[in-house]
């Protein structure tokens, strides 16, 4: 058997999370999200955002919650515009097209939005009624490459969203990675101030399954209990997710973890740096994309599953390393003894 | 605290789960439904209905099941028939209806569909092309009231929907319970063979959460695994759904634990028999449903939670009563104390 | 070849539409509803409606109309209640379905809603969030069974929709008819003051095709156009509807065709009177529904061309025929000709 | 008043349509494209096609074809794949996403797919089940930029979607124009023969509206007349629909017509090309794509109605001129003078 570094959900949660269903297992709890460990867990996370008025909503999985947000915030004539890298543009199967709602792809610099690239979506949908009106802006925050925001570009952005009249939503698949990034700046509280809802994923940073939909802006919180049941995203048993939650978050363990990944991943990106590799994209969370020729790829390949993610040319290509807060130690030295050995 | 018996939800699941989780938590496994646990678990179901060609997918509600089951039979133009008691009728916020499917009401004969009753909706629909073409018929077995369907109420209306071409689909967030209703005649493996799918739940008989959707018929296997991701279906970590299904199905504990659910409503059932009251509905599986004054009612609601289902008149009403595998006997008791002094 | 009393649109248009069609043919004009025969025939209906701020948008047919109306004013987890004889709950083909919308029936009185029977919808609407909010309420005048909505039935009715935030919208495919109707005391500019929204059909009193979806709460005003385009309803030469709408309402030549379908449809429903005939629904605009003996209704069937409406016995049925602007006076002698030798 | 070259529907329709109009309006008709003349047009198309299996529906716009096709076309887990410049990527206010579905913008040459380009999106699309399942390919011809489809060109496309599973969809809201191309070899019964749907556009050729749906796929016919009526694109007075048609077919008006069209603009390029001016693209049917100083469209926009396209620098715009068979002699020789005086 191999060792993955696929991705970051190949192992099962944190033991704490295991430990406090077996504690609670036999209690009795009312349905839907309305026990008393998911209202608890809410109330921490609206306290740690130190935003009062924000709703949380659990939801199972990611492309559950962008589609259940998304669908949620869009009038029938409103669309998202995504970076062309987006998930929701390319690897949820056209979730939130069966929702009737178009996917603007715009370009992204270093898998980010920019005002500017957002600017040259609206500027191509100037022609009344014939084109949609582009309504949210959607980010990735860590971006489906591994950078992430900092502090002044999500205030940027968020702000020329205001001004045009769109709402900003961030995809947090990853967002505890993001936030723990040690070359970032951006607080967990920047997360209430600069987008208009988010979501905050455990399944990849600690979590059995579980992502929290953390929407600020009122205005958009009207009927979305309704959507939630209405897709599907309504679990019965809402002790599960509201579980993981509160023993994520009453502590610090969310944030704890994250930095553990990004540790990990650090670690590696320093090994291949050492060897001379170059990146494709830059190393800010617990993605690391390393630039090898084929036969090295091979040579890793033997003991270690990850992804090919590029063909640069005929030689070369980017593959995909990802570490995660569950990934062991003895794994990640034998790693870095190989890839020390590829030279 | 009051003693619940407003659902089969309300406690964790089955001991033997945390168990198997904690086992296997920090191996690494395929994401997506590729864990070794889920792949065993499919073999086992369909290995037990005796009916290789079965296909197997977990969701994580019921809710979820429904509309991606129906949604991905369907097409543009058909529409699925539900008893107007039936659970996507009325009680799903409008689940298949937006993915686009309209739900065509039908008389129930205690809450189940006879071919007559489906017959008449298929009469009714015979201007070509003003009205849809009913493709879908949607049963619940156990049903929204706790009636079942035995063998040949299943077969008949099985063999009525083939000669008509429709589908048979089962909602069966209780079939557990409608399997081992000491009523009832109907086997595991009669689902394979008198329906075209259905789903089996978890989350009201042992799980955490979890449903298996079982297609029978190999003209509906066609991109179900695209529908489910297209939804926010497909679980990143399915070992957790496929984990689950493996404790309930490697030996017999689904069938056990739904045993234990209707013996406990067999026990309330005849307490309140025995006390002379008369039924709403018949107690079949694991709901009970006895007609009370309203004075009495309000006794019963000091200690114990419960809905009450329907007003009758100004002075009574039937009240709803749930059971699980997981009601303490204890509680059994204190319950049925309660109700033999109501007299 | 038979005489038809099928439906009101089994002719073309009135010769003047035809004559304005011809006069301006080869002008050029603005395309999308921006011609100047648009413009004009728009600002003609909100003068006469006396509401400047109601906006008019002209699209080809009703299923369209309701369709685009209804999608756009409702929100994802919003419902449309319609009587159960409604048009759109069972002859557009599931069209509010496919948008996502799910329609609840409700029980009609002579083919009308009042405030008790929408009541009752909402009544059934308390399982927050497991149930759909209905928004809409759907009302056709005349109805599909003839019969129009009296000045205070509408006036009630739309007051009780403010109470209950509930908007209220009036199929109008027969609104001329149901206007002129003999009986009734509803006058053109209170469709302004009590409804929401409605549509005005044209197909079937005059025009070749055409009806003027007329908004008048500013309030679901906000990307009409934009769902207009989105659902294929705006025509790129909506000179088309523009003119046709202008010849109807410069002068009184819409209501003046509608008088005289009414007007025939009475004589008709004056013959089958004196001859003894009971009637399945009041004859009050341009439908007729009689009940006859089964002999007898293959007799009429030999020279004249209706639907058998509603089998009510072994021995006898409902028919429906329906008169229009266009029927010819000969048409119509000789039907009641044939009526008189029924006895 | 300007002389408007802003589009081909600026003015109504061919005089012999009103005349068929006139001639006919007062018999009675069955509704709902049960009427002769529209029976007798699709015949006529079908015969003209050389393909008796071949099926015709009537519809009243471009956006409407394109929306029930598509939707009618694809599984739910489906996209369709357009030009990056194709009408219904950027030009449909989202109708096909609305329907649910996805549309994948490819590369484009001339305005035109290859086998290349299609094959670019079918390799990005690998990762199952996270991502589509692209299976229409929908071409426009003439494009958008006014460039045609030849015979090689069409068959080449459409024998690789056949080894590749893909239906190949044709907009035709120019097609009498894209076949009558004096650069193209296509001929009619090509359509048949090279495309599993295409649509025939009329309102740009002659017609006051409308659009005839031709299906050769038989695959493709199962519902669509239940898609048609759910949608909204049913007229229940198909009359004015058939007439059209048959106006157009009976003889070779449609073809003579769209000969007329494109011969007025290549009157219009050749003044240009004399002027030595270069052109956005190559005008091959009745779009001419100019390229100019902006001080010149300045000059010309004096007189004319015309759209500017596309800034191509702070000095230079292309600008879109188009023609059509009633573009009126004397207009064109005035444009022609005028460019001439450009110099």
């Amino acid at each position: 058997m191999k060792i993955s570094f696929k991705n970051d959900y190949s192992e099962g949660c944190h033991p704490k999370i295991l430990e406090a269903l077996m504690a609670t297992n036999l209690e009795q709890q009312d349905g839907y999200g309305l026990d008393e460990y998911s209202l608890k867990a809410k109330q921490i996370i609206v306290d740690k955002l130190q935003s009062p008025a924000s709703k949380v909503f659990f939801v199972s999985g990611g492309t559950q919650a962008n589609l259940v947000a998304i669908s949620s915030f869009l009038k029938p004539y409103q669309s998202v515009i995504s970076a062309e890298t987006g998930h929701i543009f390319d690897n949820e199967t056209g979730a939130i097209e069966a929702t009737g709602h178009k996917v603007n792809p715009a370009r992204s610099v270093n898998g980010k939005l920019t005002k500017e690239t957002v600017q040259e979506v609206l500027d191509a949908h100037q022609i009344i009624p014939h084109q949609l009106m582009p309504k949210v802006v959607y980010i990735s925050n860590a971006t489906e490459i591994g950078t992430v925001y900092n502090a002044s570009e999500l205030k940027e952005l968020y702000e020329y969203c205001q001004s045009k009249h769109l709402y900003l939503y961030m995809d947090g698949a990853r967002l505890g990675q993001a936030i723990m990034s040690a070359s970032n700046d951006l607080k967990f509280d920047d997360l209430a101030k600069y987008t208009d809802a988010f979501y905050l994923g455990a399944t990849k940073n600690g979590g059995l399954i579980g992502e929290a939909i953390v929407i600020n802006n009122p205005a958009l919180h009207e009927g979305f209990d309704f959507v939630l049941k209405q897709k599907g995203a309504l679990l019965s048993k809402g002790r599960l997710l509201g579980l993981q939650f509160l023993t994520l978050f009453e502590g610090d363990l969310f944030f704890e973890l994250a930095k553990v990944a990004n540790d990990h991943a650090r670690m590696i990106s320093k090994a291949f740096k050492e060897n001379g590799c170059k990146f494709w994209a830059e190393t800010q969370s617990n993605q690391i994309f390393p630039i090898l020729d084929n036969d090295k790829i091979e040579v890793l390949a033997k003991d270690f599953d990850f992804y090919v993610w590029r063909k640069l040319d005929n030689d070369q290509s980017a593959i995909r390393i990802i570490t995660s807060w569950a990934t062991k130690e003895e794994n990640l030295e034998k790693f870095v003894v190989k890839v020390n050995e590829l030279k």
